[in-house]
């Protein structure tokens, strides 16, 4: 059984494994204030041409979109996102816990227009009584999206030209960040994000890491006492290191970037195969998501080889499935995958 | 410099380390659903003797114990815990925000008696409106305290019957368990713990993981939704195969009480170097944690070499610090520290 | 200018001063524990056949919501309403800063259906990780709805075993309830009301009093401790008197009742020459509320003698308008509406 | 049986009454935009000579509180308060459902000092980690004092010098401000209040009013969004009107004060009589509040006319009760209470 159903079936990159070993036994202080994190944060900051940001390390994304928000948001505050955003739809309603509402706008292709945003707003504040409503102050997008599609670069300007407008932060789940940039077709780099963002995140859970997701704060208004809130989200690991030591591993000689471009390359050959078995998609993915539809007879004998996500059953007996690769990905695999794909669609 | 501070300045014991690179590639299941997740957790409940247990694994101490305290409080109630709890000390008011208040008791060497419950617990009902009021419903204690003092099997067994008395959950933060079960003198066991509380978790962070406790609901009534409770606080990790294999590794062969054993022993050729120097402790602990009292000019002579942990400037020049082993410590480092500790004072 | 916005333009019936006035220098226990409010309590459960039931008196309807839905859900859990609900359209996120997601299903003249019910609770226990969404726990509804319309007796017995078979409570926002109660076609009594809900409230504040909702919580399984999350909330009044006086008042020889046929009557009144003067109706309502479809150039006229609520701009220069009568609107005011209207739309 | 037992038995004065019945009719706007609040809100700021000040009506003290702090507080700041503070002993932990620890000093007559906020800021800020903890923002006070007692002018300038070096916000708990402000020997005005405070109240429900206080932002940082917490909260009322009426009454040709001085002159008389027969106070209070130790005997005798609040048991078979005189007070009780009391002590 091949699994091809997410991107964190296995553990790390290797070299991650050996450059936690390699700093096991030095003695460093604890709550990520040791030289690996201050390294890495440095190197983000390089990165993005962003000198004056913050950055963090979180355990997960759940707890790293949870903790941004609480940040971001006074009480009666809440945050518009694409109703299939992952805060709407796999976090438990976390942000809700937190004390806010969603404000979900319809998406297309897992993205949100500018147009949306400044209509909301308006929306808002054109009521009679705007304080009868929560009212809207962070703009959530991820990129790449739930679906695996990007926003372009001019759409992302328009959203933070509408966020600007509508005094707005704009916050990115950059959880799959690296598959984007990496992506074919990807015009959008490190700098355009956080000129763009005030706060973003780049992922290491679902791109090589044990886990941790680095949090760049690029506004220095919400700079102030980040650390209190992540302490009280539980969202400080004691051995900060662990993270810190990762993301210098992943970020160094863009490892990071050549890891997503294999998942992406191997997630175009899956495409292509499906293509040309004649099956559709749901989406148009350039990177290491592919959401496939497949007739439920296929699906059961690939099953027996592989495993996929199940997205939703769909009329005429046919499912969505989301098929996934990863850093990890041997092309072996996908070569089997591609070979049986073939073999079982051309009888 | 020699870091005597804390527990967590070093990375992961190597067999830790080993077994992570070992299981690398193995495409696993997610979000504690795994192999090593589920055989960590069978352990746990045989050495507990529980076999109706639910484990859950969880990244850190503050994390865990919000996660608890919200899945055993309603809205209203509080949680009963000494003074000097990390809870209450050292979590950034991370209880209150979870909505609870914590009805704090003064610790008698970090601990706090069956009497203080129950005459606590008077106090709230026999009020005239004890709706006026956050109601107890909780009792956390840390074994071995903040101050690496134990409960006696009695002491334990008591505050069992106080809250049994009141109606209370009994919640134990067994962040540093090891070295206090493996205290010479200890009497308390797996299975008293597991008998008597009706939650608690094994501390990984401290006592050789990288990171990561290891939560026992032993109480089949609070083990209902836990995972939902842990993720909405963004405490379900995506590898949570990362958490169980530490966990295994650990409890594997005793190797978890072993390394605390192994602290504990130079943590008391520390004591014993202090008091033939004269100095005296603020507690009598017979863990890894030892409170001493120092003269500030011999503070300041030994902090060219060693790092410890402030805990008060005391009255006439002196001042209380912290001095900790860890699974960590070599025996050289301690042997060093005696030796010029005999050398500095007996000029 | 007549205002016909709403129905709490004026201050309460005078037979509720009156009574103030009468026991006003009466020495009586503070916090809802006084001879008025219990009375008040036994006649309400008299009314509505439900000895078991408790009964508490909260000032306003979003503090009742929001105190309710506390006491009904655990953190994870969540609420399923019409999107058009007030908890989700008027009250500024109260329910996610109490922690919890309002589950928006859509509405059918402001109503929701047992299938829909049904159906969303399919959706969540069939996910692969139910944990990772907010679990389905209590059904929201309101009677009369938003938009004046009510369920019918079938609709709501339908809505019960649709709770039942899901396991979820029921809560019925009755802020107007009187106006549906004695609504021409109503088929619902007291009695199914309670015999359906596990809880529900009766609206004073639009209905007659100067504030104050009684809410009726039928279910025993949910009245433990309700007082400690009212008092928590802020929602017990020190003078409760004034909230039990009002309802004593109101329920006494069906006066409730009256005050709601009254304006019913006049909606009525006002829906024919609305319907006689060729316009059209957002929804067909039997209760105090209209909702009726103007031309701008009328709505401008009219709106030179008479205050109505905006509720949407349409197509075609046409607006949503929203027309209340109330226990205090003078009959004379309707015809001198009526004649307005007749002139205005016969040129 | 008179109730001396606190100053909420009655209803409320008659003006008050007379006021709502004469504006009954009147149709006005909801949610406190009605005449009468923007009356009562501009006879405020006049005067607290506080042009700038925002006013808000809202129901009663514990929903004022947590409102206030809700507005003031980031998630991970804590509120100063003395021990005895009515937030920390009389609310349900409102305050920590809302998110936010208190951080309790030690009272001296139920106050505390500048000294001591100072300290505690030093104490948080001088550690090495200040974001372990919660961060001091806040500081909360009551005048009167829950026990009656006064702060002097010099004492509440103090505070507020503390408040600025440490950058505090200074809140004032005044639900029974008038008995201060009209006690003898008092020094502080209203304009002292408005230019100490950040934000304070005036308490309706204990001097007068049916329900409600009176807030006053006198810091135009805290003044924004202000009625979106509120909101939130459920503390709007939809009849805002009945809360500016009653503050408009009280609060012209100094009716507040009047009563007042009534209830406070009331109160001496009772205090005087104690000291003739020989008892004890627990505290010097010049307001309408006296805290009398009893021997339980003559107590017993006592309860059998009058019922007093009981405080605690004290050794010797004497118990401390609270005696309470309000603007409802009929002079004729007192004297009824003073020959009591003599006739009982003097055998």
């Amino acid at each position: 059984m091949i699994r091809l159903n997410c991107d964190y079936s296995e553990g790390a990159h290797p070299l991650i494994l050996e450059k936690l070993a390699q700093t096991n036994m030095e003695q460093l202080p604890g709550y990520g204030q040791d030289t690996y994190c201050l390294q890495a944060a440095d190197l983000i900051k390089q990165l993005c041409h962003a000198p004056q940001a913050d950055v963090h390390f979180i355990s997960g994304g759940t707890q790293t979109n949870l903790t941004v928000l609480a940040a971001l948001l006074r009480p009666y505050q809440c945050v518009l996102s694409p109703d299939t955003g992952h805060i709407n739809v796999h976090e438990t309603g976390a942000i809700e816990m937190t004390g806010h509402r969603i404000w979900t706008l319809p998406h297309t292709d897992g993205k949100i227009t500018a147009e949306q945003i400044t209509r909301a707003c308006k929306t808002h504040w054109q009521d009679d009584n705007p304080e009868f409503a929560p009212q809207p102050k962070v703009v959530y997008i991820s990129f790449p999206t739930e679906f695996g599609t990007l926003y372009t670069k001019k759409e992302l300007y328009d959203l933070r030209r509408a966020c600007d407008e509508n005094h707005l932060y704009l916050f990115m789940d950059g959880a799959r960040l690296g598959y984007g940039l990496a992506a074919t077709g990807n015009d959008i780099t490190w700098e355009d994000i956080a000129a763009c963002c005030d706060a973003f995140y780049i992922g290491g859970t679902k791109l090589g890491a044990l886990l941790g997701e680095a949090v760049v704060l690029t506004n220095p208004k919400i700079q102030q006492d980040f650390r209190y809130i992540m302490k009280q989200r539980g969202a400080i690991l004691a051995k900060g290191r662990i993270l810190g030591i990762q993301f210098l591993t992943l970020l160094q000689d863009d490892l990071y970037l050549k890891l997503a471009a294999h998942a992406n390359q191997l997630a175009l050959q899956i495409r292509d195969a499906c293509q040309n078995a004649g099956l559709k998609f749901l989406y148009n993915s350039p990177t290491n998501q592919q959401f496939v539809i497949m007739p439920n007879a296929l699906l059961k004998k690939l099953e027996q080889l592989y495993a996929f996500s199940h997205i939703a059953p769909l009329e005429r007996n046919q499912t969505a499935v989301r098929i996934c690769t990863s850093w990890a990905t041997p092309p072996s695999d996908v070569e089997q995958f591609v070979s049986d794909l073939k073999r079982l669609t051309e009888n």
